[in-house]
């Protein structure tokens, strides 16, 4: 173990799923003893909870009640405790009711288990209780290249409504249209333009996705049913107006308005 | 000149346009010498066209007929004419029967003029007369990189109705709908996902198209108005499915329609 690092253990309960075994390998390689809990393979969790300081809970959504339940009895005072689910309001508010530790920790990563790279990826921190476990926190992500995002989990859940739920909805649909429209995907390759040979390679990252996470994504987001239905809705709209005899003008009027995000994100983005 | 060019003239037709400029650079760099012809810059048309053996017609699709009607007297059987529009049935229609030169080629470069390197990118071809032409385009641009395909107006025209229509179709859906929803551009850059920052990534792009262009490639090609109707009927499906009892169900088979989609483009595309 390093010198700068507190010699504190971190146990990760769910270590074996892919998510977990990313932070495993993370903070063995920064020098940290790693201890893992999971259904089929690890220690104990009475053991794990009994040896680690800092508690990461990985572990699909729909089990998350579950396990913080499980482990409530045994977490103490000193204990700091973090989860990393997609979303952050009903976890939080779960590890609020259940745990009596006084340092707890939403974090989002932004990233899957199959990037190469952590640099430049982004981890959304939300502070729930103590300001020891955050601290560690954004030093310690921050001092490996990644971008520490502090936000509210109210924040935080609406904004994903658009990056993960919205994306992910769009993405199902592009498929299932080409699909539907039986058009043979080497041509579209062969065919592509820049703007829309990135937009394949978006759908591609698909293929290494699982199929349970990403139903969470699609319907634990409060906000996620209203934004499909809004999509649905300006949809219709628009092949409404791009119908009409006004066609040329709403055509124009939608396209400027999207111009004038593109101008902010050419500001925003200089990649 | 090098010394393997045969020593012709190119001449466009609409040169001062942003595409007529970058084909301008690009034919010079190769050595040939280009003159333009355009409403309020270059030669006299009669010039370029007695002067010029290739002609290209670099002129917005919705003057693209009166063009032809205005040069078709003055085309001989040696002259060598492609357009680069960026629908090929029509255009090559309009050539066929105007035009009584025996080298005719249909082209649409899929990149626009903001891109900073042409190596890679496609320039696809649509034979209409003679093989001289269609033999000096393929050997020239592939031997600058670029990557030539081969394809008949009518499947350009259908894929393109996905590539372009549909792609641009969604871009400003998407960006209407951030505006729609109020959020911040701000927030939905720091807290992405690397997806959806490639999709942020895209609409960026659209900073420096021309609201006409996209226009014309909305609405003349002959499935846009289908495909734009398919994407929002498919939409309302999937959103109503997404409400039922059997969402869970609706989800992983739309999903795993998409993972298929996305396994065949991890095999096409590795990059």
């Amino acid at each position: 173990m390093a010198d700068t690092l507190e010699n504190f253990t971190i146990g990760i309960v769910g270590g074996c799923g892919k998510m977990g075994k990313l932070f495993e390998k993370f903070f063995k390689n920064l020098g940290y003893e790693v201890l893992i809990s999971d259904l089929s393979c690890g220690i104990p969790l009475e053991e794990l909870i009994s040896k680690a300081k800092v508690i990461i809970i990985s572990v699909p959504m729909d089990c998350f009640e579950a396990v913080i339940k499980e482990i409530s009895p045994l977490v103490n005072e000193s204990h700091w405790v973090m989860d990393i689910c997609s979303l952050k309001k009903e976890p939080i508010e779960i590890m609020k009711s259940h745990l009596k530790c006084t340092e707890i920790l939403g974090t989002h990563p932004l990233f899957g288990p199959y990037e190469k790279d952590l640099k430049g990826k982004i981890m959304a921190l939300c502070p729930v209780k103590g300001k020891n476990l955050l601290n560690w926190a954004k030093k310690t992500f921050s001092e490996e290249g990644l971008k520490v995002v502090e936000v509210s989990p109210e924040k935080h859940d609406e904004i994903m409504g658009v990056v993960q739920t919205l994306n992910h909805f769009w993405l199902v649909l592009l498929a299932n249209l080409i699909k539907e429209l039986d058009l043979n995907i080497e041509d579209l390759v062969n065919l592509s333009t820049p703007s829309f040979l990135k937009q394949l390679l978006i759908l591609k990252r698909l293929a290494r996705q699982d199929e349970n996470l990403y139903a969470r994504i699609q319907f634990d987001n409060p906000a996620g049913n209203k934004i499909r239905e809004k999509l649905c809705n300006l949809c219709e709209k628009l092949v409404s107006e791009f119908q009409g005899t006004e066609k040329e003008e709403a055509f124009k009027k939608y396209f400027l308005q999207a111009k004038e995000i593109a101008k902010e994100l050419e500001k925003l983005l200089k990649i």
